[in-house]
């Protein structure tokens, strides 16, 4: 029986340090210059990879990530597992209900979206199966038929960032896009579980029996899962909530059935991940299902299990020699234009207008971890050469890549203000001298005049008129007094913390954090107004930025997450 | 390079769901019986392992767990990942602050209580090494040192909740075992840390010198980590929470923190869990880590990752061919008299009564998870045989099961009343027909009376008398009107649901949950009122069992965790 030497548990931690360590930097960094954090995890791969560090320092590689010994089931481990668990999570978002609520747009850009690049995807393949870089021998039906599942996924957690970023989440067109693309993970994922199916051929040496076994089973694990399985986990879940430990109790249960689920895909001759995928879907309908254990999970798994896959796809295959460009701009100009032509039209058919549609089909051509994780099971099926998935991974970046710069040049949305960009070391009073309301006002107006060159005296007269109309004491011993100065060229955030002062707050208490917001416009007032109330209805919220003691531990209180 | 096929997929899955599955529904079985959880996952693998089903059904057991082929190393991999990322929260909950600040009692407790069952084993272990389960060619010394260490820590997390059941732990009584325990850990660990490096023998052969490098670099590692490196993470923390996304920043520093102190350690020539759990304790101690971070790390690692390795314990070995009844009775007898007497008369000599003194030395011999991470080293080093590992971990779970019910038998201590425990179906009115407070109350108690066969006028008289003097309405639209009624014989808890009365609460709402509690004595009332405001002091629990349609589903809203 194989163990672990204790060289190997180092080299296993060492390795799993540099690579989590290693993306979440680039993942942060990413999202600094406000593209999809996930583009940052797999390019800081291709660089720990045999592309760039096995290149340059092949010693250095081959001492943190071994090519023999156990380490490679090490990694393959807990890979594995990371994408499993990630697969649930994206399953816990799905929302079905919405899918089907949501009218004829989305229906049309759904059904569109996933049509138009599958059918181009397939009759590219089959034109030129060799140029598309399928394996010698590979069955060419089947490949065509993956080449057209891998262009038709989009990419759900990618397109809803951008969506959120751009503040479009809660438009009508969000809700469309948002539900085609669930639509379309649902169809592709089912679509790529019968291609997977396809290559396992059964005993006899005939495709046909072993693939109609996988459909069958498939069809079946999906059917009652999402029928008799989602009936009996809504049962299950409030028992669990009212009798074993809380949220343990829960937890446990969701692990273990996903990983039942893992096993079963895996068994019936597809892959884990789909197990996973369809038991989050059928856990997250559960309305008992608490926001707090969905939290947990998502946490830990796309911010510590999910980036070890990610980081580990640019560890598969070396991305400079096996890069070849021809094949990649095919995959990337069939892909978009298949993407772009479907779901726009259906937007179009939906009743959109021209602009909008555009913006539609440029959403959903966002590609992510989906068609990469297609890409190695079918590299490990023997059903696509390297060149092929190098071609598919930058296929996903690139389109991942372009989705938000295009859209917000094309409807140029304004991205929504927060208070964390708004505030300045400058406008944070950290002692307020002041006891009484207009004192306060006065003190923060002067500080604020000052940064822009105002008089502080027309600042507080406006500001007063609107405190004088609707007393600014929110609860949770915070103030907002906020105002409209017209000629603002940028808008004012000015904190100050208080022992407490009265604003008239509707639970009587005196206010020990203000905020005093001045715009020049509506938008950012609504903008700014919007998060304070979303930031602050909790007391802890409240509470923190009270007790910051400097500008940095301020905006720190200010950086929580939107849920 | 080896590869998972899809049949090692589909066994992994199915070995860490039915681990998981497994031990969780025994630890939520111990639960309920007033053990700790952790018996119930380690004994489930006992099951699970070579002595039941193993011995049973082989041809399952070696279906599920595979002694061939990459499974092994797969379950090792996440078994390991398990325990290194359960002494990262481990280390979490250690306050080196609290410790300190204990006085006389907290030292000598935790001093005697090391010393004590150290010497002991000292002395058992070199008068009879072989007895002992010592392997043949094991160094007689290290083995002494071995046994000793093995004997003298305590188990933190289980004597943790056992206070916490018994209602100790605010006590002084509490804070003096907690604080020993936490100091117990830290010595002990650091004692065995060396006993490890003295295993590994520097490259001449000689032990002297592969101890001295081991010794070095683990007190370089602790010193420098607990100082430099706490101040170092002090100052990170609220960088990455005003600057990065949160709490996926902060995770992301933590768990990489983590596996690089694991890896040192593994280098340093200990083992990896030693250094995340100094790692833990540094980031711990951090004032700017957030409860929400800590809780997303605490729930999935101990819900989840933990027990895949408690419940892995017993697959190592068989535990019936392997028990050895004198070396059993030896070693338990040998470790509750040192932790005993040691950890009892340093209480003494702190000045406590002989019976708190007794309990504190009660509480400080349950041993648990720490012994077993000991042994399955030692094991691995050739240190001790199986019969000495089968007994530590029986030594381990016995120590731990008495603990509970001695403690409770000697200063017969009142377990905590909860809501949850006291509330029933009939008492249960999800829809109050009055619409005003007195009419509620009416209400309320007539429901009441009928349960205890008293006479609805009375208990309405108390109420209201109650009601009189200071009005029950609190804030979150919940009203708790409460009295005592003598006579009562147990604790009666109604618990309504209206569409909004006045209960004069102090931010003006109406109520919409009425909860009302009668007792026959001020100990009941004031647990049950405790609950109700720890539980309902945030909005959303309030929210919760407003929404509650059955009975089962207000449990589950009054099932919350405690922090």
């Amino acid at each position: 029986m194989q163990h672990l030497s204790p060289h190997d548990v180092m080299t296993m931690f060492l390795a799993l340090a540099t690579l989590l360590g290693c993306a979440k930097l680039a993942a942060e960094l990413m999202q600094k210059i406000g593209q999809p954090p996930v583009l940052g995890e797999i390019s800081v791969g291709i660089f720990l990879g045999p592309t760039v560090l096995g290149h340059y320092r092949p010693h250095a590689y081959e001492t943190l990530f071994p090519t023999t010994g156990p380490m490679p089931i090490v990694l393959e481990t807990v890979t594995t597992l990371g994408v499993v668990f990630f697969l649930l999570t994206a399953g816990l978002e799905i929302d079905l209900r919405s899918i089907f609520r949501q009218g004829k747009s989305a229906l049309l850009v759904s059904i569109f979206g996933v049509a138009f690049p599958f059918a181009s995807g397939v009759l590219a393949a089959s034109a030129f199966p060799k140029y598309m870089g399928a394996e010698a021998g590979a069955n060419p039906l089947i490949f065509a038929l993956f080449v057209g599942t891998a262009l038709s996924i989009s990419a759900l957690p990618v397109i809803a960032k951008i969506l959120m970023d751009l503040n479009l989440l809660r438009t009508e067109m969000g809700t469309v896009i948002i539900s085609s693309a669930m639509f379309d993970d649902l169809v592709g994922w089912i679509l790529f579980s019968f291609v997977l199916g396809m290559m396992h051929p059964s005993a006899d040496g005939s495709i046909g029996s072993g693939v109609k076994h996988t459909i069958v089973l498939v069809l079946l694990f999906v059917g009652i899962t999402l029928t008799l399985g989602r009936w009996l986990i809504d049962k299950i879940l409030p028992v669990l909530q009212a009798h074993t430990t809380w949220p343990g109790g829960v937890l446990g249960f969701i692990f273990t059935l996903t990983m039942l689920g893992a096993a079963f895909t895996e068994y019936a001759g597809i892959h884990a991940v789909f197990g996973a995928f369809v038991v989050g879907i059928a856990v997250g309908e559960s309305t008992h299902l608490r926001q707090r254990t969905s939290q947990h999970i998502h946490q830990i798994v796309t911010n510590v299990f999910a980036p070890f896959f990610f980081a580990s796809i640019g560890l598969r295959t070396n991305f400079v020699s096996n890069f070849h460009l021809g094949l990649t701009v095919t995959v990337i100009g069939v892909a978009c234009v298949g993407k772009l032509l479907g779901a726009g039209w259906g937007a179009r058919l939906g009743g959109m207008d021209p602009t909008s549609s555009l913006a539609v089909g440029l959403a959903m051509n966002a590609r992510g971890a989906m068609e990469i994780i297609l890409g190695i099971l079918a590299m490990q099926a023997g059903l696509i050469r390297e060149n092929m998935f190098v071609a598919m991974v930058i296929m996903a970046l690139f389109t991942s890549l372009v989705s938000a710069p295009a859209i917000h040049f094309l409807i140029r949305r304004r991205r929504k203000l927060t208070l964390k960009d708004t505030v300045t070391a400058k406008l944070f009073l950290p002692n307020l001298a002041a006891k009484t309301r207009l004192g306060a006002l006065r003190e923060m107006c002067e500080v604020a005049a000052e940064a822009v060159s105002n008089a502080p005296e027309r600042l507080l007269r406006l500001v007063s008129e609107r405190e004088h109309v609707l007393p600014s004491g929110w609860e949770n011993e915070l103030a907002v007094p906020h105002a409209r100065v017209n000629g603002l060229a940028r808008p004012l955030v000015v904190v100050a913390k208080s022992e407490g002062i009265d604003f008239d707050a509707r639970d009587g208490k005196p206010a020990r954090l203000i905020i005093m917001i001045l715009t020049g416009d509506n938008q950012s007032q609504h903008d700014l107004l919007g998060d304070a109330s979303e930031l602050f209805s909790r007391k802890e919220a409240v509470e923190q930025a009270v007790n910051a003691n400097s500008f940095l531990e301020l905006v720190a209180a200010l950086n929580a997450p939107v849920r």
